[in-house]
């Protein structure tokens, strides 16, 4: 019988450098060994998501996310059996008819902020990382993202940072740090921490190959 | 030319697991193949520790180590010289005569609560370890073995958590996580984290004996 792929989940708050080391993971244990998701393509659509106050939309809340259709795909390449992954179409906040076929691969790698939120979903984890950093670091990574990439306006980042993003960080992410293994502080520029995650990552599929359980 | 030894430093507060992270190490590379040096066994003589109020010692303050004792041994066994560590007698609050001879190994492992608070020894360590867990959870932990191993009773544990442990917990211990490259939650219990210390010294251990840098 061959062995369970291996899941491993990066979560922290917005500009924490979850990508960066999601990125590091790929390029160490090679892409090609990973199938990738992250929690953010299943996001629902526009009239599905909560709102936190009238006419502002929270994006941060576990409710808009639609983790039991995430849950059954992690299930699934778990089995070896591909998963068509819902695509997200950020400008018109809809999730469109088009899906991404993932195929199985040894390494699962799942990311985003609301990961360890919901035990059903925490417990397909085998290892849960949580990539920490200071707020104002954080804030500062997300306004210049926002402004560079997204074309945003200082004042509508800082409104929805402290609308919905910042609450939504200490009532739902800080708190379910305390579900994590292990803890990264200073996200992807922490070359130590990354270079451990992937020696445990190459030793467990090299066990795997060899039908070794660690 | 021979690699350097790697350097690595368990930190945490009383009670956090420390201890069992180190000898998880220990089994898990193989205790030939370190050198383990306590910060505890720097303990000054008594006259020469720091008071925190009138007649009460400080034990928990960084000036009750001699760390730039411990700074030349560390020193002396990364160019894979011995060093002759202290022995304390932990009864009469002396420094014993006699001394220990460690050996230099690939591996200096390295604990203790203050590793972290002077720049000069921090910056020996390759990896650093911050072993963290909830203050209640610590406390409980240290009244169970001071109460069991030491005999002690209740009252005088809590008083010296209350007088020196807690205060200098808040002030150099928990400050100095900041420095860890590494965060490992729940201590000796957490598996996953210690499987990927493991590996990574594994690791690192291998590239030293092909002569490789990593």
């Amino acid at each position: 019988m061959q062995a369970k792929p291996i899941t491993i989940a990066v979560v922290g708050g917005t500009g924490a450098g979850k990508t960066t080391i999601s990125n590091a993971i790929l390029e160490r244990v090679g892409s090609n060994r990973i199938a990738y998701i992250p929690h953010d393509a299943y996001y629902k659509n526009l009239d599905a998501v909560p709102f936190i106050q009238a006419n502002v939309r929270n994006f941060d809340h576990p409710d808009a996310l639609d983790t039991l259709l995430m849950i059954d795909h992690i299930k699934q390449l778990q089995q070896w059996q591909p998963a068509s992954i819902p695509v997200y179409d950020f400008t018109n906040y809809r999730r469109t008819d088009e899906t991404q076929l993932v195929q199985p691969q040894p390494i699962i790698l799942i990311e985003g902020i609301l990961l360890f939120v919901e035990a059903a979903l925490r417990d397909l984890f085998d290892i849960k990382i949580f990539v920490d950093i200071d707020a104002d670091i954080r804030f500062i990574r997300r306004l210049q993202r926002d402004i560079v990439e997204r074309g945003r306006t200082i004042e509508s980042v800082i409104n929805q940072y402290l609308t919905t993003v910042r609450p939504m960080h200490l009532q739902f992410v800080e708190p379910s740090r305390r579900y994590a293994d292990v803890i990264i502080p200073e996200g992807g520029y922490n070359q130590v921490a990354i270079a451990m995650v992937a020696d445990r990552v190459r030793t467990m599929l090299t066990d795997m190959e060899n039908g070794k359980t660690t």
